[in-house]
């Protein structure tokens, strides 16, 4: 397992550089990832290229035994090529272009722009296809950032239609899927169908889901142009491309599948400030939520189902939360073994060192802007020499989490509560799983299930015949299944099921949801479950069970006292547990244990909040989020490879032993 | 009284429609309006019409004895329509266009949209003006809704120039009468009138009431068109519109000149939720505000003072409110019966069954989306049954609430506190009087008084002298009238009067405001009677009396301590009382207690919260909108309709007798 | 010390006009404002001009004493202006134009608008520049207003292309001063460069803090337009502008280069609503913050170190705050008190009036719209005869807070915390200094220093050696520096110095900058001083002191626990003490104080919140801002020239003796 670093040559000196490899050398780094935004740079006017900076840079750093990977530059797209064609420029809903000056301001539809993409990938890729250093690529950068995956140009809107041509066998089709006789919305033709622009009220939810998959699927193409060039010029190097974290809008199961290497950016901090529910609080300011990060590493880890990357690790304090406090001591260390627990077999920081110019003048390195190191630098050193003796095969995961993006996308268009939040409504039943130190894959639901002990479905919101099939065949195999809340209600294309939910999965669940309901998040709901009364929130619905499923759980807020709110339909094979509601921490931990339990799936006592425990290849490793010591119970011939059994605040240690042989408490 | 059920045949296969008609029939519905929203369906292709299955639904509901109520399809445009002349979508104030996608994206004042109109309606009303079975229309659908009175495209602003060139004399006139030498905006010619498009700082008054004047204006002579049509083509159908609750930017009594009919959409559980201010209750969101949707019920009651229909009723859960837990059990026919007690004469449930397809598919049915009966059937079957017993005559109220739109819309242009609302305020005196089981008409300020014994005039903003004369000849004729805060304050321009508030109304009122204020609504008020303190909030008055003019309550907070608050001016025939705070609950039933009181209007003792009493022709309604059980003290030998002297959470009863013969308190 | 009012005779018929003039003088007042937004009556057509209504007016003022301060009337372009040349309108970032409606939608680069100026300008001079009665002239109306200054037009694009034309070498000059390698954003030619548009992710901040200065600079222009028509037309007329309080976008140092008068308009009850954090207190919705206005006194006295003058004096209630509570009793009295305290040689209310037409109907005058005499009336004429015995000279005061426009621009793109706002961090240490009854001048940088003891600079962000240097000239002449955080961190062009913070100061502070966080405004953070614990907010820096630097105060939260957070450097001559902390008011006195006392400047006790004392050429004037009585202990030979040792709540008193031998406390 190893270490690597950002770096961003053209921001400094030239006689910089040499020092600058040294150190990184020093510090125990193996790969630098260079020319990312650098388009402007290589090509300053249209068709002059200026690649012997870039040639020096790798050279320099080739000397002192350092591997690097190259970034297409097109996030970034110069001046000069906006001014001659500003048609490349993104739109908003209603227009308005998204100008020059700050990054991902082109089109991925834009046929002007990919042609520029063609030209600028083929020099980089001709001038380093014999480059040896080079060992591989991330395409563009963070596709997606500052919301830009949905476009509204007009490019966007012709190719929407072609999309739509492709999709639908003809234009009733549409029309019958959709479902448009509602409000009279039927299109006589594909060209008649407009990106959603603004309009009085709310958008048809499938058209919203369908511009959500199309504008997905125009970033999938867009990448596609960079790895088939990329690997048509060198067979050797990977491609690879840095996803972020809990992002709602780019379906990474199909980006990957033209990726060699998946790989992703990690700022743990910056997460709990403005991707979650709920004020972060002061040990989260410090390390973040370590499974707000974990279960982005287990999605990017099972998207491929190979190990993964993070190619930028948050160094220190960064410049775009809300809030920038000091990371806990020793956190940038943690945050490298934290991710090599779940998988990473590399971690790059960004940056190396800390930029002057322009929009990231806030965002630590690992060295300040004066060269000197600063504390990310030494948490870096520690994590590289304690990896550089790790050697860990691929995650082996017993249970699968399933996840699909168009189920985000669908009950994001209608969430029926503001706090309805599908990845959050996921993250409770994940977080529920690494409380008790269990190995989870994020999968698509079209995965083979056949190796899981396991599967917990969070919500299926769209499904039909053959996901149901898909998820039979598990069950009948002796598999156990938990179903939650907002399952099987709407087809594919985003219209409701003719029959109730759980719709097609009704019969395996054994179940009907008779009614659902949403409240606001403070008003307190319940369930009563064998062991007592279960905190329930937001989402509520009223189940009829089957003759021979049995109640697991039942409301006892007024209106729906006494009516079933989780069940339990017995197969030949495993069982189905149905969950009517947004369970709290208690009832979630309680359905879980119970799936692992009757799945014989090995787990540690509940673990304290924000203490986790991950195994990869016969090695566990112990992360400290908290800035309390904990104490590790292991068998006694159990070696920590890493630390020891008493950890500090934003500790973390390595042992050989399984996870749940060991139990975790915080020092007295 | 009867019941109903809003139908969309074409969202079903025809094979289903004989069955549906029969569930209909059998569950004791009288109404069934069909083909809102049609228009692609009826007319697929320009100038090709599909009536067949329009035919073919009226005859399957004709032929199980149910009546027909039609609607103009005007509320959603055709895609190819909008295609063929996209100059008729509206636009907002920046230009950008309400583009096709959802619903109400025409322009009132295009050209070309009027005659489309035209040419659509024709054709319905030709096809169906010699079918019996077609009893009324509803023109278009719910007017105005998502902010689409207001329109500023081009259309508008030619439309705009023309509208004021009909209501000034000229443009020196329209100077004189906005006041335009006021940071030098005078205008050459009413051409040079813009529609309000952004500015740096806030509009001019005086323009901004115009434009809204206008807006609501063009609304009018769009329906009108409608309404023309279809009586010229029979004269035996009636002409009715479908409102919307507590709805701003419509002025309902001009729209209701041109109908017959006058209906509207009421959504107790949405309301409470988005029209209104502070967090509802649990029990509101299970059965809504009675006064809320009471206010709604009396004002379009009063607008052509005769029964009025509520088109649309609140089924079950419904898709737009924030959240959408289940209505209380019960709800659905309370509704019904609280309607009808407030001078229903038909309550239609919306919808028939829950849509598969679209924006709606969270909203409730009396059927589910597989046609099984939802909760809402079962309490529709209760209120047929029950009402189809009923037979009662139009509300007679003693009270007249005087309301006008266009203080509506002055006010709303400088609330001069965030927290002044014109509707809040006028339903602070509303629910003071239905809280003391009055009948309340809510008119315009022009209606002939003379049959009322109290006049409550909430804030009679805009005044004149021709205002100002007919209030005194309701007072000296004996009447009782209560005049709130702000009002006389404008020129029906909107230019501040030149004497000091109440201006016209100040000898009538025997007071002057010597100055207002306005305070956060966190900030404690209070005025002392002669029963005590009494809290008031966000508005206060420095009150001086005429000589001959009583002190009814004087301010107790700091700066205004000692100043009167409120006033009484006795005349030869009634009292004027001037209300100068926005009174808390406590306040506004001691003084509109006072009004009935010396009017002779006979009333209950004070109400509990949630739960009222309406007459209506001898039978007396009493509706519970709490949860918690009530018990009626009625004369011994008044008969019990429907239910009895106990009611349930969220029952409802009729009794013979008197509202003022009845008590009603929480059951111990 | 005078008394002056704004005035709008054209808002009222000319028989008036006579009366107005009496009641003026019968009032004391000296200074008549006339003519501002008057264009639209002084050419009502292009070319027509009607200056006899102006004529009259002027000569009915002179001829009862009164002096006219005339108006240039471009704040508002006659609808007639707007369309014949469109063009002249500002426009949003997204190019919405500002449109005619309110006032202030000119752009301030329209080569057309400034013709248009020069003419109007020219006809109104020309027309009364030999008019005794006119002792001067305020151009426009406050620049900005609404947001204004700051426009994206197509004549302001091609503007900011010719403003970095003239401030760069060349293109690459720009390229290395901006930094604009960062994300490829590299320019060919000053033509490339935009307006800062709309884009996917902020602004490049060097790019924003030039259009920033650009857009100030235009406005400087724009006046000098006005100032030299004027001027060439009467040497003996003054040229004033009346500036906003805490206005952040236009660079009044800059400005009052081109005016003999710097004045401005305060509003103290509206400012404590709009414009500061956190809620008003009730004392503070009566009568304001004394610091806050305070504040901006001190700058517009400092801007041309001479008198200033307050051109609008809030009267009474105004209409746009969110709420316009009455002001305390007197409290328009204590503001003129107040001004003339700081410095004001006259105080004119904003308006005679209250008006009836257009936005500022719910505006008090010093009569009402009755004409009738308002609370305003009364006040304004106990305060014209109080100050007519007043006479003082210009204000010395002891102490240098050092403010620069460009900073606070800088610091407003980066804030790096919601909460952090370069005024409100400013006026931490103004309101300490204030608190201890010392005088203080707010003066840019670049003022000479050598007058004064002591200087307090909260945050000199942007630095560069010369700006160093003259700090370090102050020191070694003995002088005491405070200088805060986040100085020194940026060169002039918005890039990170190489650095460490203070970067071109720390030699001469013997400090730097290792860590700096930022935290929510609700964690507690805290320092220790030798005082004990203090309490600290928002920023937190860890500062490395030189060795012969003591350490002052020391962070105890958590991570920064240990680390130095306040420092203090000797010299040869004066020490400079470096504030690496937002500081709560207690570090922030304690701080303040010991460099008062150390540079030997004479201070009161620390005076009660809301009380204030100023002292101005022998004379110390005491404010009371709260409803409480406060009682002043003065030596016994003291004269009260105003009112006596006893304040009643909103009172002002004047005593002569200097500031530090009086204390005040509240009345028991
Ligand atoms: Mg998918
Ligand atoms: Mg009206
Ligand atoms: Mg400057
Ligand atoms: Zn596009
Ligand atoms: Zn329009
Ligand atoms: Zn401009």
């Amino acid at each position: 397992m190893t270490i690597g670093v950002c770096y961003f040559p053209e921001h400094w000196p030239r006689e910089r550089w040499e020092r600058d490899a040294e150190q990184m050398a020093e510090a125990g780094i193996e790969y630098v990832r260079l020319a990312e935004f650098s388009w402007a740079v290589l090509e300053p006017e249209r068709g002059v290229y200026e690649f012997d900076w870039l040639d020096e840079a790798i050279a320099t750093l080739a000397d002192h035994g350092l591997k690097v990977v190259l970034c297409t530059p097109t996030a970034t797209p110069p001046k000069w090529l906006v001014d001659r064609h500003p048609e490349i420029l993104q739109a908003d809903p209603d227009g308005t272009p998204r100008h020059f000056g700050s990054r991902r301001h082109y089109c991925f539809n834009s046929p002007v722009y990919r042609r520029e993409t063609r030209r600028v990938v083929s020099e980089m890729a001709d001038r380093y296809a014999d480059e040896d250093a080079v060992v591989g690529w991330q395409t563009d950068n963070e596709f997606g950032c500052h919301r830009t995956v949905r476009c509204y140009c007009d490019d966007c809107a012709a190719a929407f239609s072609d999309w739509l041509r492709e999709t639908y066998d003809d234009v009733d089709d549409l029309n019958e899927k959709w479902g448009t006789t509602f409000w009279s919305q039927r299109y006589d033709s594909f060209e008649a169908v407009d990106p959603p622009r603004p309009t009085p009220a709310e958008h048809h939810p499938s058209h919203l889901l369908d511009y959500r998959r199309f504008s997905s699927d125009s970033v999938v193409d867009y990448n596609r142009v960079h790895a088939e060039i990329l690997r048509d010029r060198d067979d050797d190097w990977f491609v690879a491309h840095n996803f972020m974290g809990d992002f709602e809008t780019l379906d990474a199961h199909a980006v990957a599948d033209d990726l060699d290497l998946v790989t992703w950016d990690s700022y743990p901090t910056g997460f709990v400030q403005d991707r979650r529910a709920g004020a972060p609080s002061m040990d989260e300011l410090r390390a973040g939520d370590p499974d707000q990060v974990g279960m982005n590493h287990d999605l990017y880890r099972g998207t491929n189902d190979a190990p993964f990357w993070v190619m930028e690790q948050q160094p220190g304090d960064v410049n775009w939360p809300p809030h920038c406090p000091q990371p806990g001591e020793g956190a940038m260390r943690l945050w490298a073994h934290h991710a090599t627990a779940h998988g990473a077999d590399a971690v790059l920081y960004f940056r190396w060192r800390r930029c002057r110019q322009g929009q990231e003048q806030y965002h630590a390195g690992l060295r300040k802007q004066d060269g000197s190191p600063d504390r990310g630098y030494r948490d870096a050193v520690a994590a590289a020499s304690e990896l550089a003796d790790v050697d860990a095969a691929h995650v082996d995961a017993p249970v699968a989490l399933l996840h699909d993006y168009d189920d985000w996308w669908a009950i994001d268009a209608q969430p029926h509560a503001p706090e309805f939040d599908y990845w959050e409504h996921a993250r409770t039943y994940y977080r529920a799983l690494r409380a008790r130190g269990v190995q989870v894959d994020l999968v698509h639901p079209e995965t083979d299930l056949s190796d899981y002990a396991a599967v917990v479905a969070p919500s299926l919101h769209l499904a039909d015949d053959e996901r149901a099939a898909h998820l039979r065949e598990f069950v009948e195999d002796g598999g156990e299944l938990l179903l939650g809340a907002r399952s099987g209600v709407k087809t594919p294309s985003n219209q409701l099921h003719e029959e109730l939910a759980p719709g097609p999965f009704a019969d395996l669940a054994g179940v009907r949801v008779d009614q659902h309901e949403s409240y606001p998040a403070d008003v307190d709901l319940a369930v009563e479950t064998d062991a007592g009364s279960r905190a329930v929130s937001v989402w509520s619905e009223w189940l009829v069970p089957d003759e021979d499923t049995e109640t697991v759980a039942t409301h006892t807020t007024d209106l729906a006292a006494g009516t079933p709110a989780v069940t339990r339909a017995p197969t030949d094979g495993g069982s189905v547990v149905y969950c009517g509601v947004w369970p709290g921490a208690d009832l979630a931990d309680e359905l879980v244990s119970g799936v692992l339990s009757r799945a014989g799936v090995a787990t540690t006592d509940r673990l304290p909040d924000g203490v986790r425990v991950n195994e990869r290849d016969g090695l566990t490793w112990v992360s400290n989020f908290t800035s309390d010591p904990v104490a590790v119970d292991a068998p006694d011939d159990a070696d920590f490879r890493v630390g020891e059994s008493s950890l500090d605040g934003f500790d973390a240690a390595v042992v050989e032993a399984a996870a749940s042989d060991l139990s975790v408490r915080r020092s007295p």
